[in-house]
Parts: C-alpha cells; structure tokens; sequence
C-alpha cells in the first residue's frame, strides 16, 4: 500500500503529523525531503527551523527560519519522492515515467513487471500506478541496485513492490498486464516478455540510443507485438515574467526515445470464433 | 467506478465478454472502437468481421475479415478511450494530460476539481487518476459541453464524476486536493480555487498563449501560491526502420502550455508553531 | 555572374523592367514568381493584372487585380528562388542551406564543388555564395537531373556553375576550398574529396537518417578530417497576434542532419615546419 | 574589403603567411585564434608550439607541441571570427545570424543598415555578406559598444563598414537594401527604417521575448510592411558515435526569436502603372 492520504473528512484540513515526510521548500528554488521528528532541527543555507514547528502545522505552511526567510513545509509528490531519491544510475524524468504509465495504461490492480530495477524511481511511479491492489515484479542482476531501489521505496512508503535477482532472459512472472525495461538489451528479453504478457498487454521501454529503439523496434515486429511506437519527449521551462515572457535558455535535449507496444494474438488461431 | 479489468485470476487468460469495449486495429494503422454485441457485423474499408467472431476470443486475438486481413481485437486503454470520444473542442493531448497529473499528485481517494469540462477528455483521465474512493468536480457554464462530456464519460464506463454547471468566479467544491482549469481567462478564478484548496494543494492549467500563460503565473504569484511552472511539451515521433532510422517528417508544434502551483500557507500564521 | 542588383546610385530607386523576375504576393499568403513581358496578363484566384502595370514601378509596388485585390511586385530574394524551382527530389530548406553555408564559409572567389545536383536549389545557393568570381563545380550520375539543374538556374540568372556527369568515386575537380554532397552514400566519395581539397578545406553534407549520419562521422575520422558535427536544425514558426502569441499548430520536424568537417594535415609531416 | 583569400592559382595549394590569423584546434575540441608573428611562442594546456612551425605550412597542418600533443593550424571561417570576438554584449549564434541573412538576401554590393552594433558579430557577418563592393552602416548609441565592434571588426581583417553614432529615433542612412536591428525596442525605429530602406527592402531583428516579438509584427503591420514571420530556430546536437548515436544531452534552448519582414510599396500609388 501506498501511504494513506486524505483519510480526514472533507471538512478537516490535514495537518503534518510526526513520521510524515515534508518538501521544505526555499525561496531561491532549493528544496529537501524530511522526516518529522519531535525536537529535531534541520539546518538549511537559509537559516535553521524545527521539526516542532512543522508538526501540527497544515500542509504548505510558511515557516520562519532562524535567519527571518520564509520555508515552505509543502505534502511531497510522487514526483518530487522520485527526483530526491538516493540514486546510482542516470535518472528517468517525470516526463518521461508518466507519458510511458499512460501507454502501458496501468491501473489498480495490475500486475506488472520491471526488468532493471535502476535506483527504484520507476519502481515507484509503476507500484503508485497499479495501487490499491495491484502489484510490481522488480527484476535486477545486480544485488547492488535491487537493494538501494528497495531501500528507496521503502523511505517514499511504498510497500506493492517485490524485488528479485534473475540474469538476462531468464523466465519472469507470469500474467502480467504489463511490462517495463530500462535495460541495455531489451530486444534479448522479447520471448520471455511475451510469454509473461496476458493478451494485449503492453510493453514500453526507455533507451538512449538511436541504434538500441531500431533493434527494439525491429524485434519487437518479429515477436509478434503491435502498434510499436516510438517518440522523444522535449520538455521545455517558459520564464512567465511581466513583459518579458521567453524560454528558458538551456534545456535538457536528450534523455531516453520511449518506446510502447501491445502484445498481439497469434495471426492462425483466433478466428475459429 | 471505471471498469473493472483483470478480476479473474492470473491463471486465466481474460476474454473479450459482450457489452465492454473493443479497439479494432487494422494494418494500416486506423482504428475503431466498438462495444460489442452478439450477431452485429461491423464493417470496414479492409473488409467485415462479426463481433460473434471477437466475443469469447482472448484479448489481443488475431480476426480475419471478409476480406483476409488480419484485425486485432485489443483492449482498449485509457488514452484510446480520450482520443476516440466525440469532440467539439479541442482534444487534450496525451503527453499533456500525463505530465499535468504527475504535477497535481493524483492518487486514489483524491477530490479534484475541474473548471471547463470541455469534451471530458481530461475529465476521462482525472477520474481515473483518482479511482477508487476518489470523486471529481466537473464545471462548465455551457451546458451543452456539460452533457457532452458527461455521454462521453458514460460511453467510457467513467461514473466517479459530478457534472456541474457554474457561471465564472461562483465558488466551487472546497476542501479538495488539487484543480486543473482549461478556461480562457483562469485568472478570474484564482480566489474561488484558493479557497478551494486544502493547504499543499495543487493546481494545474492548460493555456494556448503566452499571453495567457504569463497573465496567470503573475496572478498566481499575487494569490498565495509557490513552484510556479510553465514548460511545453514537445512529442516527436521517431520512424525505426532498420538502417533507415530518422524522425517523421512533420508533428505537432504546439498543444498548450502547461502551467503549475502549489497552494501556499499565508506568510504570517504559522511560525507561533 | 549573378544578376546585377542596385547598379543605380543610392539616390534612385530602381524599378521593374521587362525581362526581370518578379515574386508576385498576394493576401493570401500565395505567391508566383513571374518574368515581366509587355502585354502580358497573369491571371490568378484574386483576379488578373497587367504585366504593363508593374513594368516601371518601383519594386515593392502595390497594383490592384482585376477584382479589386492588393498584390504586391516584390523583388525575388535567392530563397524565393530556392523555394519556387521545378523540382523532382526532396527540397533542401533555407535553414539547412544557409547554415551549411556558413560552416562551409564560402566567400566571393572561392571554388566549390556539390556531388547530386538534385533539382539545382543548393547549386543556387552555393553559386550565389562564391559570386562574383567563384566557381560551382556539381556533379550528377542522373542526366536528367543535371538538367534539370541547369534549368532552374538558368531561370535564376545564375551562370558560374559548370554541371558534369560522374559516376560514384570517380575523381572530381581538383584545387577547391569546400564539398558539399547530398548523395545516400558519401562515405564513399570521401577519398576523392579528400584528394580534391585544399587544405584545411570544408566539407558538409545533408543526409536523411541517423543510420547515414553516423555512418559518415565515423568515415570522416578515418579519412582525416576534424571537427565533425552533426546537428539537426528546427524552424518553428510563431505565430504573433496581439495578445495572442503562439507557436504555431505544426512544424516540418525533420528535414536532413547537417554535418560537417575539415579536411586536417596528415599528422606525421609538418612538425619540420 | 574583406581578406584576400585563394589569390594563388588553382594548382598550388596557400601555406600560412605570417600576420595570418591562424585558428589552433587542439585534440580536446579547445581551440584558439592567433596572429602568426615570428619567433613567437605559444602556449596551451597541451605544451608550447612555435609560429615559425606554421608560418609557411599549407593550411590545416598538424603541428606538434612541446608535450608531443598534434595541433591543427586550420583557416580560421567567418563563424570563428564570430565565435572568438570580446564581447560584452549576448553573442548572436550563427544558426541565427545566417538564417537573417538569408531572409535579408544580402548580396554583394547591397548597401545595409545595422541598428545596434553590440560586440560587432552581426557587423562581420553582414560585411562579408555584402562584399566586395557593399558596405556597412552599423549605429549605436553606446560609444563604448561602437569602439568595441569596431576593434573587433578590425581584428577580423573587416573594412567595409562606417560605424556612426546615433540616438533612437534618429534618421538613418537612406537608399538602403536591408536593415537589421538587434535593440530593445525596434518597434520605435520603423518609420527611420521604412524611410531609409528602397522599395521591396528587408527588414530583420532579433528579439529575447515573445513580448517583444509580438510588438514588433502588430508595428510593421502598421508601418506598410509584408511577409512578417517571426520563427525560432532550434540547434540540437547530435552525437554520431558507433553503435551508440544519439542527441547531446543538453543544449541552448532559447537564443533569439527572428523576425523579418518586406517593405510594401502604398497601397494607393502604383496602380497607374
């Protein structure tokens, strides 16, 4: 289960309660992840402030520091639990991990799997995805990274997740609604993908390369899935001043071609009826 | 509720029933959504094929037409659904809607609202971020454009929203987690949703302009609220052939820009702590 | 020599005279490249106008059509031309032109040479660039496109360029500052190029897929050139309406990866100095 | 005039002559711009290296250094002129620069204004255009910058421009081909400009913000201009690497919206004929 929100009536602000993370947030644009916790004092470049003054407080309350400068105690995102995790591999963007849920269309409920569990930041996008009732196959090779995404999903409070080791085109969990790769090879995992997929379940994968979404594409036609598409995503910030509105001026250019699919029935079989 | 899927267990394959949703996908890429039904034929330019032939079959399965092409029976997701309904607006497009979910932190059990109900693209797309236990407020003061979302929510088994008529500036639904506008003039509502808002709320805009979208971050600014963002999307499809790898040769510019805040606590309250 | 412009001193304007280009714009946004004849009438969907009426004008001159619209005879630039030629192969854009241009650096008086004269819009663009006193020297397997080459620049008033026929490999013009190719496989001419420039000369190309791109980079590190670079270039038009600012609806998205390079000394000889 | 360049015949390849500019390209992609003196050395993070060991070199030899690093001695290109120049102004990039040119259709021979001679880039790149034969007319209110572009113009071996100081507003030289402003409210120059520049004349500008962008296109609306566009022009870089090609990970988003436009004739006088 996912951390329990809004359990209050709809009349009854919610307040910060001891064991709850808070995204402080400053005024130049910095922010950190903490955990409540009575007569603790957490030290920003702006000055210091106390978990006391936080606890009991409603969410997105201004706070002062020591130094006079306002903080905000804001209900952190998924968003903002997967961009301040703990990470030893390059990061998936929001932009990304989202526009990819969409095309796998997960729901509570589904099953479904991950082959790369990386630092555990699509870990938690997918197990929020498939909450309530729904559940993750996390599959990594090395021990090293199936632990430090556990240990990431655990600190953003998400429990629908199962970690486990497997090499390369080993069996994975079956019938599952769908899967994810953030792997180098993925065009060697199609078989086994295929056979844990139910019927038009989906596929989608992040990768780097121009070359690597070519092989993936082309596997993915020869293994017998459908609608295979590929896009890159730009995301670019817009200053909104008074007057003086313009882009941002460097942005980030590259940072995976996402690729989707379906799994489609056997051409011979089905038209018996 | 929204449909159920996958209540049988994960031994058994699920198959198309009578009533639900087909997304028939010929091979030249056009597609179809049909509700099926026993002895109705449904025909198309690559021939006819009766639904008899689809009820009963797994999904995914492969049909033959009339013709001898091959159609794939696939379930339907939940872009296929916002991207299919009747329109006469402007459709919200994937990449979009996604990444303004991500921003306003849905999750189940959510209250969310929404001022212009448009077609009930996005209506399609919150109510199901926050499903179950989770219920939206949908607004339009045409209403003309109320009913026609409200059909389209129907047509896709949607029932966890309320539609709504308002005129501009009325107050809405308090105590609710975040808001998305797609209305002209969002700055005239800024007070109604502030109030609105449980304290960390969310709040989330689609604006054609850069007029618009600089006239709204400066308000919202001027009303209490933080992280204020604007970026723009852009989707762009990549062709994977093999050895002839390269984008497609035309795409979509400009949808909207996508603006983002979170609601603020007042300056002065909460440092007594 | 390219046609003579501003022969008259600053204090005259000059105006039409028969047997001159002139770009035709209408209202609309439609235009027509037209050589002005006495007695002459051009007929379009906003009505007729004399030849004779705009004979004498200044240039720029507004003259009434036969249904009371506004056109206006405009000075055709050198991407009118470019953009207005009879063509039978892909267009090269006036982004990607002008910016290879510039990588190449031509100057008045250099010698140039372009493998795949295709429909003579780069060959117009390179002449212009070396003009006066420069030489294009452009190559094609294709008779039929030489010719047609030829036309179009003819049509355009462009006369130092020499078009030849030659197969793939074959040894071109000897003693020049700059290549250009718009060929499938120029990987295989960058011996012969190589041979063919002077030192420290530039070489681009235009090329459709990543697959060609990275083919070519590689080659050019084997063959001794130096700094590389491949770049795609996008034009995305804003549409800018009062209080109305836009990106407009949709963009080509792709029209070729523009690399370039230079031809760099063989590294073991000039250290004698 | 613009340096001489290729005065040799075509067989016998031009080696570097001392008081040449020499652009030095190191195996890092660090590079620098020189002025070949005898018995100079000089030094890099790669070692030393000794102008007598270039003087009389063809160009783009290799040239060892005192570290046994190879260095390239290539021809420096109008864009590295640019790229090198001091500034105190934004630079132009010359995606931009030569996107305008285009649109201006500078030929040798025009005359052609320059509204802000910031740091002098645009000077050089409008010079080169119009050489032999054209000149520069290039204004600023700044003496600081005028000085500035002009040593820099100097530098790059650039004759044909007259600097001049004027306030805005100011009458401008007339009878002109083209004009470019790169200042912060062009919209105020438009009847200088229309006055000055001969019928069909271009007229082009660079902008930081849509604001100004939008300003710009509703005044020469009013002031009898045609065609206006105003476009924005992408730069992505794209890493051609084995087996591994894909685009950079970053890259400038946002340098300058391009604007450009025609002066019309009136739309009352030509149609006498």
């Amino acid at each position: 289960m996912i951390e329990a929100k809004a359990t209050e009536g709809p009349s009854r602000e919610p307040t910060i309660r001891e064991g709850e993370l808070v995204y402080l947030s400053l005024s130049d644009g910095k922010s950190f992840l903490l955990r409540m916790q009575r007569d603790t004092v957490f030290s920003t470049h702006q000055g210091t402030v106390a978990h006391n003054h936080m606890i009991g407080a409603t969410w997105g309350a201004a706070v002062l520091s020591s130094s006079n400068k306002i903080l905000y105690a804001l209900r952190p995102r998924g968003v903002d639990h997967m961009m301040k995790l703990r990470r030893e591999t390059n990061i998936m963007y929001p932009k990304d991990v989202f526009y990819l849920l969409a095309e796998m269309d997960l729901r509570p409920g589904d099953r479904v799997v991950e082959l790369g569990s990386g630092s555990g930041s699509m870990t938690q996008a997918l197990a929020r995805a498939v909450s309530p009732g729904g559940l993750v196959f996390s599959y990594d090779l090395r021990p090293e990274f199936s632990e430090l995404a556990q240990m990431n999903c655990r600190r953003a409070g998400i429990s629908n997740v199962e970690f486990r080791l497997r090499e390369a085109e080993q069996a994975i969990e079956p019938d599952v609604d769908a899967v994810f790769t953030d792997v180098p090879e993925p065009w060697r995992e199609l078989s086994a993908i295929r056979a844990a997929l139910r019927g038009s379940g989906r596929y989608a994968a992040g990768l780097p390369t121009y070359n690597q979404a070519e092989k993936l594409a082309v596997a993915l036609e020869r293994h017998g899935f459908g609608r295979i598409e590929c896009v890159e995503l730009l995301h670019r910030r817009i200053l909104t001043r008074e007057g003086k509105t313009r882009p941002e001026q460097r942005m980030v250019a590259h940072t995976m071609l996402l690729l989707s699919a379906v799994k489609l029935g056997a051409a011979s079989e089905p038209d018996e009826g």
